[in-house]
């Protein structure tokens, strides 16, 4: 199942150049996208509604999108404007038109009713541009359904273990001590303090040899997921035991990430990790994202195990433990939305263990 | 659903060589051919009525076939004739077998009841060596449905578009012009003319600056297509405007091509395509060939990505157009087929659009 | 459908070296195999009880396993000791362990009710270090049921057919002569005489011109093949017809085998081939066990190929043949397990062909 009415990540911006369409698909439905003559992103159906050939093949004149199979065009609202060979065209001739946003540096589709399309409702994000931030990018495709890897961006816990010699280093906390939790619409705040952290390499040198770790993040449907680890002197926590606190931190790291389902068993991970602009300097970055690729290498072999351990039995109920309280409560929130927008996915259904 | 009294293409002849078993699968149904001692193509049941093991693995012993399992022994009738280490053979110990036809350059097999079948209703084709012909052959697998291929091949409208660099290129007529259209036994006969074609490269010479093109092909279930392309002068289609001029064309193409379903999913393409001896030498023919090839590429990959788009979302209808004449009157006869003679394929069966 | 209660070999004993934890999958279920401190092996459910990671993909600490995505530790019996960030452990929290025993050079695990294990019931085999012999060892994965494997072993008449250059050379004798079988709990024992065999090279310094073969082997559910293979002066037999002469042979081959399955299309074929000490050198094993590999290699792809032919038409019946006395009996009593014992195999159920 499905939730139709949301805005997905289809990918970052500059993944989208002018003069080619890019074919991506979201939530089972293929999607062709093009830029017009003003640089405008346009995403249609994939799939001329003629004979079903991808318009992804197709070739772009001017602002429209023609089918390279029998020659079809199509406006960029869907409507087919040409049938070689036909004066009449029917009205049934037409291709569906997906919203678009472009915001911060991704480009979002709304996939269900585009009158329902609230450009307002995309998730706040960092632009890979913004001058306050160094930030690299990426992205992973998983052979997994992508609420597995909600559950694992939901429940932190797995940085002890799972990143025990990368992003959880030296970091039992993460297991040992929960998180607060705040409602969001469509999503969940996840905070927490690491308190007497011992930072290494040139981490040590910008935040000391022990430090008060703030870590804070958004994660709102169907995978956004936009966190600040502020690093401040051992203390600060005992301070301001519940909030941010007010002063600037010594080092801030910032990290955001984009779930985006394709199909029942395949899924796509974007992300982009750096800090501030003043605390990181190129070469550092390069080191600090190449670790977090390790670990989210790390995270991709486990999620992959896992969802073929689910696919050989089921059926089987999951045993539920203290720390997948996040996971829990946002699951309970996907059920709401596929209660009132769910369509039917590909494959498998039961995906979704009976113990969530 | 498979038509199973009809004549297939097993290949061309030549891939058939003695001393050898060759396996093929058409509408899933395994076959080993094999030749006797003089040479006659036997066709049998590709899986022992013992064990299954195929009988493509065994070995020829004068006329006879042998499973190189247990050794069963089978006459080119298909019956069993030896079981090592026992005397009586049961009378149901036996492989279908299959009639045979050498016809042109291609090895044809009655796939359905061998009482049924009629040698003098094989599609006429020409020989690869008939000496009036100068041709090149080949053949493409596809992971496809054959119906997909017998539609691209039964309406050329896509030459303007998917071959507007090869075998369309400068020919918008095929899309803006529709062809008569004569019912066939099992088939159909499309003509037309291409008025004011200007031909390129070594074709001008033969044809003129600028050429009346007369195509007429016959397309004869499961998927036969043999067709003549006539270059004559400017002037000759509004002299005969529904028919083949009487006079010898300046240039005169000739292709024949073949369609086999395999399984649901995997159909093979045989193809050959070249011109009168006087018209063309070998040099010639190699890039006219090439060109060809390059088409079928062209039409291989629309093909493949279409029938991923009907498999994604199986129940969508198709928009007809008036280009689909051909197709859909074809459909309509594979339907009256399959109606009287009609066997369940594996795989989905929905293939079939709605529309058509 | 599988057979649970009953004992399956998971590797040769020195596939599972200490430090590491080793994945395997043996009738559908995943396992985990590690070494205790003392080297003991465990043999734990290989899907975590909490979100079903693999415990293969986790840490060895001291005698237990920690899984390496949330950080859940088990006991050497399967218990959960230990959940991080939490006290109390839910009785519910545990992992399946199953009795593992190191027998001959195998690792046997007891698939079903772990009170039904009984150590007793591992069938004999050969120890790949026993001073008596000189074994070479191996392995092959094949895509195929695990019981056409078994098929293949109780019905040795395909050595004059499949193996007619390697294994039964110059031996129509297989295919001509029907051996004697007498039952065994839970399997079969095959004898017979190869009369007036030609043995070929070194064999032939050690057996002489003409010698008469004694062949036995018994055959234990799931696929546990111990064979002996003694060659004695040509008239043996005549003095012995059916049971094994007191005297020594002249050169004496063994064989052990076994297949495990590891899901409906996948099983695992173990395999050991030698002689007494005293009749081989390690060159002349090399070469024996090279020839059995060959041997090994033509089986597979029969047997796959013969999968897919099943496959094609899962209902098509099968032709029995005097030959197949072996396997039928076999399949009867593999029946008979099922009926007290079966558990839904994954895949398709249909392999067992009606006429058996």
């Amino acid at each position: 199942m499905w939730v139709r009415n949301a805005w997905y990540v289809a990918g970052w911006s500059n993944e989208f150049d002018a003069g080619r369409v890019h074919a991506r698909t979201i939530i089972d439905q293929p999607v062709a996208l093009y830029r017009t003559g003003d640089g405008k992103l346009i995403a249609l159906e994939d799939r001329c509604c003629h004979r079903f050939a991808p318009l992804s093949m197709g070739r772009i004149e001017g602002d429209d999108l023609r089918c390279m199979y029998h020659g079809l065009k199509f406006a960029p609202d869907g409507r087919c404007i040409e049938i070689p060979g036909q004066k009449l065209i029917p009205q049934s001739a037409c291709v569906r038109r997906y919203p678009v946003e472009v915001r911060g540096s991704w480009v979002w589709l709304w996939m269900g009713d585009p009158a329902a399309a609230d450009p307002q409702a995309v998730p706040p994000s960092l632009a890979l541009d913004d001058p306050a931030y160094r930030l690299k990018a990426g992205h992973l495709d998983y052979t997994a359904h992508y609420l597995l890897i909600d559950d694992n961006l939901l429940d932190l816990t797995h940085l002890s273990f799972a990143h025990e010699n990368t992003l959880g280093q030296d970091m039992p906390q993460w297991a040992d001590e929960r998180p607060r939790m705040l409602p969001l619409e469509r999503g969940l705040r996840v905070q927490r303090w690491i308190r007497n952290h011992r930072p290494r390499g040139f981490m040590r040198k910008k935040a000391g040899d022990c430090a008060d770790v703030w870590n804070s993040y958004d994660f709102v449907f169907p995978g956004l997921f936009l966190q600040r680890t502020g690093f401040y002197p051992a203390g600060t926590a005992e301070r301001s035991p519940n909030a941010e606190p007010p002063e600037p931190p010594l080092f801030y790291r910032v990290d955001e990430q984009a779930v985006t389902p394709i199909s029942a068993r395949a899924s796509r991970y974007f992300y982009a990790a750096g800090a501030r602009s003043e605390d990181i300097d190129p070469e550092r970055l390069d080191r600090l994202f190449a670790v977090t690729q390790t670990a989210f290498g790390e995270d991709k072999a486990l999620i992959e195990a896992q969802q073929k351990m689910i696919d050989l039995d089921p059926d089987r109920r999951m045993i539920p433990t203290n720390s997948d309280a996040g996971p829990t409560r946002f699951r309970n929130l996907v059920d709401q939305l596929l209660a009132t927008d769910g369509t039917p996915s590909s494959g498998t259904a039961g995906l979704r263990p009976a113990s969530l």
